[in-house]
């Protein structure tokens, strides 16, 4: 078979001193950490739609990256070239998961019929390559952002025609994951937004949007399928508005709408950047409510406004996320899947394997420093001691809910001037660089 | 008695025509709009704590402005001195309420007891003056941000000892209010947030402020206070993550502790451009979810990342918001409260005059312009318009939830390519601009 | 000829009263204000790219908006039928300026030679299409952004071989700007910037940069090309730091290499924006400086981090403008360009016109105001006032430099504390509310 | 003498394996790095004003740190033992240098006269303190903002007396700073920018900046004061547009008026970001322009817009500047002070060493890694290859300004279309990543 990275091999772990740019230094999938491999810790995923379909476009010009897989005209045969290539890159790099899109994998077809078969066709052969392979699919999704007709929105378009083409797009795509064993589907809602309120009933689209969730779980409920429902956030971007903000916004819509059991977050950092949270705030927030699922292993940039998607290479900020994901006892089912590309400028293939490599270095280096923080440090320790007058006493009554207000105001009254306590935030920050160091 | 503006009569309507800066050229509390008077409609309030306690303090510099009432050095004499300025000033301009902090109208004295003597001692004044003058109170509230015991949080504070203090306050705050027959209650949580997750267990601090909330919602029943509780969203500042984002995160906080039916949103449009949305937006969502209680109306600056708490000048702004007001019925028991104040270096008493009078000008133009844009524009119709496919046939079996997944797909199959509708944007804006013109 | 716009006769100018959206309201463009036409001052023109090459495209899928003249599947057939597409629209919208990048008009050929051949044969079209309709040329430019070449910089290239490249664009391109009798050209530079310090050498770039404009200026010496030069300057996106941040940074940057005196700044309000800044900040520093060339009006979104190029409809944004532009005694030979397009969703061809006339109307509108505040307001009198001290006397022997830090340290010790005066700043904006009102 | 951190120690050197959080682990001042020691490439200065002035207040609440040499009423008295506390700190601390406004060292008279006489009874008494102790002034300066006056401007104040009082302030600033052996002396125009362009005439503010800072150069000269004079970029906060916004604006601002010679740029990374940039992107800036003098080592918060003025203990941010201080060979007579201030609720006087502990360990650190990645690293190689095409032939010539826009055209039309060369920006990114490590 026709080999698309024929100068690369499978990337080896070589340990931390080696200068070698396509090799690891610190991803050694089988490492034990905190009980489990690296490999079963982070499970990480390489996304069908950057890596194999994305060309480096961008608003102001087409995409200088020429991938060979994507010169045949014929789109069928351009997806089953793109499937080789994805499938051997995935091996090489040694990767235990992918995520798709229905439309990275096949092309759309003049009809739902044609979509659906064209679907289909490759869903098979990636069944077949999966088996071959070992590499396993982490999510599958449906695209109802890129095609015009979704130009008013996918499940909350204002055209009820529009919104049974998006059904029938995730109908196929929940069957496909099903298929393929698929520990997950996510959504994200690219056009699910407004630009405008002059032109926009708010309320009704997000009905509709929850009328279409929910027969989306009836349809799981029916035909078997029992992998996660993974919503993903984002603030803005293509609409001034989405309507999946942040974590706690969704949360909240899936409340209001009953869905909170079926649904968790999929976490994508550079969008928690783009809603003005620290990523691992909002990780935090989804943790918390136990709706952490999955994460689209990403970074943005907090001074431009628009989904950079770059290569998560930053070690601090993969450290926080990493100790929340430990603290939650892992992400399983889901995993960390790198929703990044590289820059349009990038144009070599080895880059494709540079951005990866960096990224699964630094998460991994996160790993065992987040459980060494998490284990070793001062850090647990002094948080707990901060919120020890609600371990015991009457601190402790109160978060039985058993203080009235008005018991409260005696104990100020009598407790008298509280004594100050420093939040001691330097130190907390030193001590976290000593573990990062 | 001692008059704090000598030079300002009582602002007078004088129409359009006028260039008295010292008189309202749309503000006619007495003209009917859409069957209720401008004074029902929009319910002004000046706020205590910027215009009658402020002096122009920033982060660089002591305030500049020098008011009359700040004079005297006994802190409780010059609370009294300020409450005489204040119903001067609520008079002189004409609006029907008024809001206040606990600690803008009293001092803080050395004890729980001592405190609420102090602020009993001007409650029961101010009721005096109610009476006197006919202005009545919007909304009470307490202040748990200013204090140095607050530093760590007021009901969110990891030290039981001071979310004791911040109950008492609340308690006190909320007799008063009842007292004064406030029509409503805000809880603005300034100091509940944190900077950095290495020192915050955010999971158990949202726990105690739903715990504390409750308590409150108890000791209202338990009082019988009937006025509403409203809560004040904004992001960030002064923490880094302040926990009551937004309208969308409130009422989801809310939902998930249960609180929902006890609570509605104040908003601040300043806090919804801090939180990346337009203020239309994020009231929307609080009027969508039946739960828009009332409005701070101010203005922010989207490129400054502070609450400079501007006066709402903005007349596309103010109709945008009546707009929505206007379709959800009112504000009643809520109002449009200025929490807004003049600038730093605005440092005649004439100044609070002119930034007040711009700003009720500016709210009544916009109330006639909301109502005719409702009323008497395309714009309604042109909206029910577009989401006419859900009103009769599939698409509103749809939103009766009789549709499965795999029904609409096969509509989907059956009705084939939707055809292609224009959202129109640009056409809404230029009829909007119309009836603004 | 075949006709483009078969539905849209000649925009009609029908008066404030008109509900007519495909009339003017406010824009009749022989109306004198201030001593000219608001032809003449306003300068109007259409620019090519968006509103006849844009389908719509964004990150997030193709273009849906289906433009007749982009049927051609020849690409110089293509570009023909384009330009009559294009000349139909600037006479059925009345505006008496175009403006257009290269690679808008011709498309791009195999060679160099072939290039410059493509956009020869269209130029000398266009020519005959401006004679025709009276239509003319306010700015032309090259795009060195788009082709997958320039994805290291066009002018700032890190390999000499693709600056070579650009010039030849921009030798071609100023020759048919001459020959079409441009009133200016412009440069903005989509990829003259950077992502990461760690590939980039800034300072030989911009020194690059720099020798590229020493050429264009000697270029148009030696062949007669008398119209304005122009960069635009634009601060982020595509590149995370753009070379030409906002005004001060270009003029600080044609300053350092002795370029000041033939160059301008063709001013974008969404790239003033972008930058931090409002607009009219941006703009008052270009005119202070004497620099203020063109305005590409538009408008942008301060909490959507990227270009979304708005058709600028806000008054009291045009208003802040054309007070500026009138103060320097108008654009000429530059105008007002609309470099705005219709919403992705904006798919009727009506939509183009709507766009157009929503912002024509606008500026008209703010040009009486601008006019009307400048004159008949309270405004100036009050600003001259404000800065009275330098007018005479000591303040303004400081002015001519007369006097020492010694002097003025006298001064102040002479004249002692300083009387407080106001900013008044709500008066001054309520007095220009009263304008726009 | 009193002691005012009894419990600190004159912090240690322990090396990385330290677990004290009162000792360095990587600060050994007298370790040899590229040459020289730690301590002369770092010259760490102390600020006077976040450490010894401010006790936390912001915009929601008075400090809750409680400073114990504020207790003295007297405000001299306070002076004095706030000096002692200071060269205390230094002491212990280990810096250097130290940085101070004219009203943090010595409280503001009642008169020009007395302020002057204040301000000498403290330097006379800093300069005995600075012999016994060894630590030196890296830079003076005067505070333009705080004081009520200022509110319109210091030296852009719109009322003549008040450019007089500022001036007396400086004249006396530079007397001391020089009295003092400062080697640098600094302007931050806290107050120099506008709010509404209704009421501001930014050009003759400007001038008015201008022609203040002609008279100070002119005044060092008579006075012999030869240390570097240092402009300090911010871009807003407390005013909406600050002038002095950023390296380019003020390098662009001083050529225009001819000041270029005499300023170097005291770089403020959080003043950076707030402007947009990477911190290191504006420090290179002004490094090309050969105008990188000192550096206010903080950090701020991409995602809050005011100062937060954090201390700096990212590691990567502290890499990229030291960096750039390496390349261009230091910082001298320049330095890194910490304009940097505990949290609010850091209230222990153990919070003070904290953070500066961090922050001096993070550069010292950062020092070591950008020398090794300016030495060792393949990125210096890389880039030079990168931009190598200049460096001989027809690119040289072009360089040299040799090449005309014709020449360059028909290099373009011989060479054909250039080959595609990736920028490899993951590339660069891992080879950081790994020297960071
Ligand atoms: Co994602
Ligand atoms: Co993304
Ligand atoms: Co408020
Ligand atoms: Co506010
Ligand atoms: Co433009
Ligand atoms: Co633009
Ligand atoms: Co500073
Ligand atoms: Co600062």
């Amino acid at each position: 078979m026709k080999t698309y990275f024929p100068n690369t091999e499978k990337i080896q772990f070589e340990g931390e001193s080696s200068r070698n740019p396509l090799a690891f230094r610190y991803y050694d999938e089988n490492r034990i950490v905190a009980g489990k491999t690296m490999k079963e810790h982070l499970r990480y995923a390489v996304c069908y739609w950057h890596t194999f379909c994305g060309t480096g476009a961008d608003p102001f010009g087409p995409g200088p990256q020429q991938l060979p897989w994507l010169n045949a005209s014929n789109p069928m045969e351009q997806a089953h070239q793109k499937m080789d290539a994805a499938f051997e890159f995935f091996t090489k790099l040694g990767v235990p998961f992918y995520c798709f899109h229905d439309r990275d994998m096949a092309p759309e077809g003049n009809s739902v019929e044609e979509s659906e078969a064209n679907l289909w066709e490759l869903v098979k052969r990636a069944k077949d390559k999966q088996a071959e392979s070992g590499v396993k699919l982490l999510w599958g999704t449906a695209n109802l952002f890129s095609h015009p007709r979704y130009m008013n929105g996918g499940a909350t378009n204002s055209n009820f025609d529009v919104v049974c083409q998006g059904a029938a797009q995730v109908k196929a795509a929940i069957d496909a994951t099903k298929f393929l064993g698929g520990e997950n589907y996510v959504f994200w809602g690219g056009r699910e937004g407004y630009d405008s309120l002059l032109n926009t009933n708010m309320k009704r689209e997000k009905a509709h949007f929850a009328e279409f969730l929910r027969q989306c779980v009836n349809y799981a409920e029916e035909t078997g399928f029992t992998g996660q429902f993974l919503i993903e956030p984002k603030p803005m971007e293509p609409t001034k508005h989405q309507y999946d903000v942040d974590s706690a916004t969704v949360i909240g819509f899936l409340r209001e709408n009953g869905l909170e059991k079926h649904f968790k977050i999929n976490h994508e950092p550079n969008h928690g950047t783009l809603a003005g949270h620290d990523p691992a705030h909002d990780i935090q927030v989804a943790a918390d409510a136990g709706m952490l699922g999955s994460i689209d292993a990403n970074r943005g940039d907090a001074q431009n406004g628009w989904d950079t998607d770059q290569f998560p290479t930053n070690l601090n900020s993969a450290v926080d996320i990493m100790r929340i994901v430990l603290q939650q006892g892992g992400l399983a089912p889901g995993g960390l899947n790198f929703d990044a590309k590289t820059r349009r400028n990038s144009t070599d293939l080895e880059d494709i394997f540079y951005g990866h490599i960096g990224a699964m270095d630094n998460f991994a280096r996160a790993l065992v420093i987040a459980d060494d923080v998490n284990n070793n440090s001062e850090i647990p320790k002094m948080l707990k001691q901060r919120y020890s007058s609600f371990d015991a006493g009457q601190g402790s009554a109160f978060e039985a809910g058993k203080l009235s207000l008005s018991d409260l105001r005696d104990l100020a009254a009598t407790k008298g001037e509280p004594t100050q306590i420093s939040g001691q935030q330097e130190l907390y920050e030193n001590i976290y660089n000593i573990h990062i160091g």
